[in-house]
């Protein structure tokens, strides 16, 4: 048996834990529990489903200072970030919870047969969204609760009915294994058969490729790099049975200043973006990694005051040895593309893989030029595209590719100008912010965390909040069959 | 301009008109004037859709002579199912209509602001579906009025807020244009851009692989072989932005007759499942191309009235030349593969392209070794599949390839041994049927006309009924907005 070890990212040392990397034979075992507890669990009813989310929930929460120490240790994120993720993810199972009690979230259609229809008799047709089939979950990085073996993949497929089988990811594989145990004993503890949650391990892409590759599985939930999401989608469009993927995959979250916001608040603007791209030393999928900013004095203000702020950021430690080296890439690839840099933060000595902030400039003539400035940047860097016009702002925007986010700073009296900018960002991006900043995505039942391709595999829908479930199910129709032997759901009450 | 001429299948002489195929620059032009009306036309308020819809209903009726005189000339359809066709059309355009009147269909979401919640403030989050950007619609063979110009994907993307590209199946182009007429009228009568709908012509690929390829079109709407549709998804998911396609493939819609039915109901089983395959020369996407009935004398009696009534049957027309050759071709692998010839219908001597019913019969065992026997064979043909148990169904009807429809016919006091058999046909087709036939979709909110792989290449959603509008939205969230930023449908009443 081949295993391997995390690492802390703080020390860069090995972790002492062994995690075996699963074989052939575990896939397929994985993959024969999930199929064999789809049926029976897809029909379960949903109180039966909502207890299991609550126990889950409760479970996690139980052992909270366990999780939250051995995350922070594979993780290297701070105990209260990885604290609040813990809120947030047990806040998804609960939600879910909610959402399953009832059959609401079904979309229950009766249509009542009607026997002396001219030209022909109506039949009676009934019809609801039911679980696809087992589901395959890959851990997140930069989320190893709220994105990952209990994360909201895991809640909306298990919410709607679908057995799951997370690949943990190799960064925090003792987080997926404690985070698994107590999904497990919430299943025992509901009287679920053991298929319906699995966690497998692997530090390579062997393990994931098998999964997405097996007949039993059919659909996949990840959140991670394009490069990843798009090798998931390839894999599974090859398939003799192509099979959805929902890989939510990267996003610069263009933030659009407007003259008058910067020149009204240019502190609060300066604070906020600084704030939004180095939160958690900016690994969020919504990071602001560009900020359209006027230029002239206006503008100038905001620069300065962010280089200020950017050059007091301490160094955060990154997730792990491959995020820090991507992202000291991807700020070379800035500079090399033109980028000036205006601020960069304190280096650390300390931390085996150092977040340093850098903040960048440029005109937005050059972006044209070398679109490679719009390349996403995975960690604490953001880049200022001064204009002169701000009606090159709503052209541009059309212009963009897909995106998580996109917001708009403005005056009460200067947004109103810009319709055709809003006009431009609702088709590109999946949700639009005014005034506001996109890290810190609200759990709920409006939220979008979607967007066009590349921000996501499959724009149409989104990983977060209650319309989730529906990336796991599919419609089935009733016609003429008798009350009992309709799924529950669809019988009258 | 190179053109082409569509071919009179009843006498297999060319008609008249001449056809141009679209060039490379039509193509541009088209996809150019879909994607500058899409965001005025998505913006459009419900009741300008709907009055669009309407309009294009009430035109298709004021032209139905022409209409029906037409595609009855390009497809060898008789007047009576053209002119059901037709009010099928009509039907599903004034559904459409009568939906997006207002804006229920968008599930427009609010989560209300709590700027004193803690850990954080609660942002003010609203969100709805929103129409996808330009749509390509193939039209398809045996509908050329349901399925094609202004079927149900033009209907259901034209009401999303989608403008619409069709490429005009080869086989009726005379009934596309004189369709496509009544659109672009209606589309003037209701003051919309030229580029809400555009018809092209084509009697190759080039014109329709060129429009899925296009960076400007969004999704794709497909009625087809499983070979076209396969071709397109494969187009759509090598663009460098890949979209998706809704292809509605083949289906050969198993039918399980258990004892009982077999026994007491013999002579009407034995009609309905002929009234079912032969049902417009077999052209159906749901036409029952399989039927499990017990062996021994019961079945032998099904068989036997089976056979007498298929003998009766006069060859009809087909659609066109190829696929009166690939029914031949069908007809000769379910003889190769082992399918014994129960009976044939009648040959013709007067149409061009006759469909001459044929019923076969094999084991089940016989199906296990031969799969090919389950292979769909588009036109007036069945096979009854043979079985000693009738618990050998269950498990047999969980190995099956996705379905359209799957059909029980079973008296009131056999059908609940059968909970295996209904729930794994839930899990592997989009309709289950109970004693009645699949030929005959109705058209409402409940219908599902879809399934999974490779009945469609998108087995969560439907062709047929309200649902369809989902197909061509996905999903915008605006937080923290203001009122007269946000679209119409978010804002406070």
């Amino acid at each position: 048996m081949r295993t391997f070890h995390a690492t802390n990212p703080a020390t860069g040392a090995p972790l002492p834990d062994a995690w075996p990397v699963a074989t052939d034979a575990d896939v397929d075992r994985a993959c024969a529990a999930a199929a064999r507890a789809f049926a029976p669990y897809a029909a379960s009813d949903g109180a039966t489903r909502s207890a299991f989310l609550h126990r889950i929930a409760d479970a996690l929460e139980a052992d909270r200072e366990a999780i939250v120490s051995v995350a922070g240790a594979e993780s290297g994120l701070p105990e209260g970030r990885l604290t609040g993720e813990l809120g947030r993810t047990t806040g998804q199972l609960r939600m879910f919870a909610e959402l399953v009690a009832d059959d609401d979230w079904r979309d229950v259609r009766v249509e009542v047969a009607d026997p002396d229809r001219a030209p022909a008799p109506k039949p009676e047709v009934r019809s609801m969204k039911r679980a696809l089939g087992p589901v395959v979950v890959f851990g997140a990085s930069n989320f190893p609760l709220a994105f990952s073996t209990a994360g909201g993949d895991t809640a909306s497929a298990l919410a709607a009915g679908c057995p799951v089988i997370v690949k943990a990811h190799p960064g925090h594989p003792g987080t997926a294994d404690r985070v698994a145990r107590a999904v497990q004993a919430a299943a025992r503890d509901t009287g679920l058969p053991d298929g319906v949650f699995t966690v497998l391990f692997d530090d390579g892409h062997e393990v994931g490729t098998a999964l997405v590759r097996d007949p039993r599985v059919r659909a996949v939930g990840f959140t991670g790099s394009r490069a990843g999401g798009d090798a998931l989608v390839r894999i599974a469009a090859e398939r003799p049975v192509p099979i959805p993927v929902y890989a939510e995959m990267g996003s610069i979250n263009p933030v659009f200043v407007l003259p008058g916001a910067a020149a009204a608040r240019t502190e609060a603007i300066a604070e906020g973006l600084h704030g939004s791209f180095t939160l958690g030393v900016g690994q969020f999928c919504t990071n602001p990694g560009v900020a359209f900013v006027p230029s002239g004095a206006v503008g100038d203000a905001v620069r300065t005051a962010l280089a200020a702020r950017t050059a007091a950021t301490p160094a955060g430690t990154m997730l792990n040895a491959r995020v820090c080296e991507a992202y000291g890439q991807g700020v070379d690839a800035l500079r090399a593309a033109g980028g000036r840099e205006i601020a960069s933060g304190a280096a650390a000595d300390d931390a085996a893989t150092p977040g340093v902030a850098h903040a960048f400039e440029v005109e937005l003539d050059a972006i044209r030029e070398a679109p490679a400035l719009l390349h996403e940047v995975f960690g604490p860097t953001t880049l200022l595209v001064r204009y002169d016009d701000a009606a090159e702002l709503a052209p541009f925007a059309a212009s963009i590719e897909g995106q998580l986010t996109a917001t708009v700073h403005g005056e009460a009296d200067e947004l109103g100008g810009h319709d055709a900018l809003f006009s431009a960002l609702a088709d590109r991006v999946g949700r639009v912010i005014v005034n506001q900043w996109p890290t810190g995505v609200e759990v709920g039942p409006a939220m979008v965390h979607g967007g066009p391709y590349p921000a996501t595999s499959d724009g149409r829908s989104t990983s977060v909040g209650t319309h989730a479930i529906d990336r796991f199910t599919r419609l089935v129709a009733y016609q003429n069959v008798p009350q009992e032997l309709l799924p529950a759901p669809l019988r009258d009450a």
